[in-house]
């Protein structure tokens, strides 16, 4: 069997909605033994996070199941001056930390990067925030489409009248992607010098970084650019025309990409596109220049436009629903969507890491876990016993599943049984 | 002076536009010698891309600029077999080589893995483009907008009866990271084994695994959800009102995140939202929800609103622009944005790398080269004398910058002195 990249690398997960658990599923797809540490009971805050106000038929939350295999769930009870005992045991064996609680906040119960740092000299310790450890927002909540609106993201998205955030929560999903780097590059200075170190993201930041394109124009050019959506729908405020989303006669649409307008004037039959050929113009008439082709577009069907523009080397591509898109074949292909079998919760599918190692390639070992359900195996390799552990879970400090559990989320497996809407109980995070 | 984390790591960067000069850069901004190969003359495609159609005084693309701090260019035709022989001659020095040239172009002009792990045995080698190196669409043009499309994400987007692409090139710019990942995870491996290997990623799978919460609800909800735009704008098709962007008396916006719609009852005095509270109600009637709130926020500005909802630790933040953003004090708190003297281009404002490092922070040592302004040092380190580099510039196949060099773009510094249009010249990239 190869070896993964992360084999023997322990990580202790205290993360939890999307940023951190993404980005340590990356890193746990990788090889990294990832230990995630939940509260006692229901759990993780997400496995009460529905999706399209629903829950699988166990009552998981596909948010969470989506975010959260590979991991070894731990659940114990943070306050607790004999969980802390318990997780300083662990720290020996732990190799990196990363946590997304709201800045201070695991400092304040003895889990901070110096408490722990003191128990492993060389750990890598990872903090993601909705802003940044410091500074005037760390007080704020910080969340996906809170980051989206603060970074400028919202007012450039959207059609002219209506300023709309992504759909997609691109600020988390993209800080997962820097909290992976993160912990990588602390790796590779380990590897190299044996020292560890602290290492913080934030969603905020990751925007601005994901927006450094347009943020160039506006910081080198002169006049400053104004930031006008498009009346027709050319979806940036610093993109050009023919750039955007063209309907066809069978009620789907085409995306075409940037391209010459003088090619496009001649395979469309649309001599009038060549008056506006020169970037600038491009630019300027672009509502006019995006009306003249969606009128041409809507004479024909999508296969028909595809087959046409691709035949001329057009950069151009069919839109595809989600639903079209899990079943694409060159999603097919590159081996995308998966499925893991969970005793309790069945067949989960997933969304592989589409990171293609020739020698180290990512493995699928472990389905989302219930709550709790390593308690034990993680509290006996950090050398408690038999006796020690059954004290913790007699207490209640640790918790294991129910024999009948069905992974949290719509389930009647929480204590009080109450269904949990969106932010009913709002977690002490930060992205 | 603090060591970067890839202090003496060489990266021989083939790559154009976005996704790999994005990531790049990052590992350069970590302390990667990254050498940039461009085209003779007019270097890099993106030099050529206009921003709201226009260059920077200098002649400049911004989002050139914005993406290729920190490196150093060699101008060399990778067609010549001079050219192949300075760089074998160079390869022994390399520890790192990247590309995003459609599949296959680079080995068939001899740079292609097995090529060059026979020079080099232990190089990582990473691969990005549109959809992958092989399946069904490996010919196709691979683009940001072509994967958003592909990838579902547009139909996810936007209004109810107008579907939108996502602005900000978040294929591009989440593969980008995907490469800094591909590249950090094979560095610690070769740094555990010695070992190098070759790894792949693109724009479709990327974005399929940043859909991957929406996309476990179609693996796991049963029935399969229907994906609806909401009318009145809830950003998703899977979410829940309040989420969403609502309008202020002041013409400006407010963002709500997930929050219980009791507590915002109370806070908005708006008793008739306790009627939704439920997770199925929120979902189902979200469009009334967010119509029932979008009422009362048009009665007071945003900043009283951010104030008041601040004040109870509700979920929400000021809609701000991307030039606001840029001068957000939590942003500006975070270092974000910064300068780089250029002795031709001037003062040049970039967008730094997200990542806080205690030990080894990112460093930001040259501003973005001339086409190739280090073509000489570059093969000079390869060990080419004197004479062997003045007949390569003699001949055409090693370019430096003209004296007056104005860093490409609008400028009139191209041998055939033509504007270049948005895709005037497609570069034969994918992604």
């Amino acid at each position: 069997m190869m070896a993964g990249i992360l084999d023997g690398v322990r990580i202790l997960d205290f993360t939890q909605m999307k940023t951190g658990p993404m980005g340590t599923q990356l890193l746990a797809d990788l090889g990294a033994d990832v230990i995630k540490v939940e509260r006692p009971g229901g759990g993780e805050w997400e496995r009460g996070f529905p999706a399209f106000g629903r829950f699988t038929a166990a009552g998981a939350s596909p948010f969470f199941l989506s975010l959260n295999r590979n991991k070894r769930s731990l659940a114990i009870d943070l306050r607790s001056a004999r969980a802390r005992d318990a997780i300083y045991r662990l720290m020996p064996t732990v190799d990196v930390v990363v946590q997304n609680f709201r800045p201070g906040v695991l400092d304040r119960l003895g889990y901070g990067y110096e408490a722990l740092r003191a128990l492993r000299p060389d750990v890598v310790y990872c903090s993601s925030s909705g802003y940044g450890g410091r500074g005037p927002y760390v007080e704020r909540p910080g969340q996906d489409l809170l980051a989206q609106a603060l970074s400028g993201m919202v007012l450039a998205n959207g059609t002219a009248d209506r300023p709309m955030p992504v759909a997609s929560t691109v600020a988390d999903g993209a800080t997962a992607l820097m909290v992976a780097i993160a912990i990588l590059g602390g790796l590779v200075h380990r590897l190299r010098t044996g020292e560890g170190q602290y290492v913080e993201v934030d969603l905020l930041s990751t925007l601005i970084a994901l927006q450094q394109e347009e943020i160039a124009a506006i910081l080198n050019l002169s006049p400053r650019p104004e930031f006008r959506r498009s009346e027709s729908g050319v979806p940036a405020p610093w993109l050009s025309a023919p750039y955007g989303i063209y309907p066809t006669k069978d009620e789907r649409y085409l995306a075409i990409a940037m391209n010459p307008l003088d090619r496009l004037a001649a395979l469309l039959d649309l001599p009038a596109l060549n008056a506006y050929a020169s970037p600038e113009k491009a630019f300027s008439h672009r509502d006019e220049v995006k009306r003249l082709i969606e009128a041409r577009t809507r004479e024909d069907t999508q296969a028909h436009w595809v087959a046409h523009l691709l035949a001329a080397d057009i950069w151009c591509a069919p839109v595809q629903s989600l639903a079209e898109a899990v079943d694409d074949p060159q999603v097919r292909h590159n081996e995308l969507i998966r499925s893991l079998r969970h005793p309790v919760l069945g067949d989960v599918g997933v969304v592989a890491t589409p990171i293609r190692y020739s020698a180290t390639p990512p493995t699928y070992r472990l389905a989302p876990p219930l709550a709790g359900e390593h308690s034990r195996a993680v509290l006996a390799e950090a050398g408690l016993t038999a006796a020690e552990i059954e004290a913790l879970v007699a207490a209640g400090v640790v918790t294991e599943p129910p024999v009948d559990a069905a992974g949290g989320g719509g389930g009647g497996d929480r204590p009080d049984g109450s269904a949990r809407a969106p932010g009913a109980r709002a977690p002490q995070s930060n992205g």
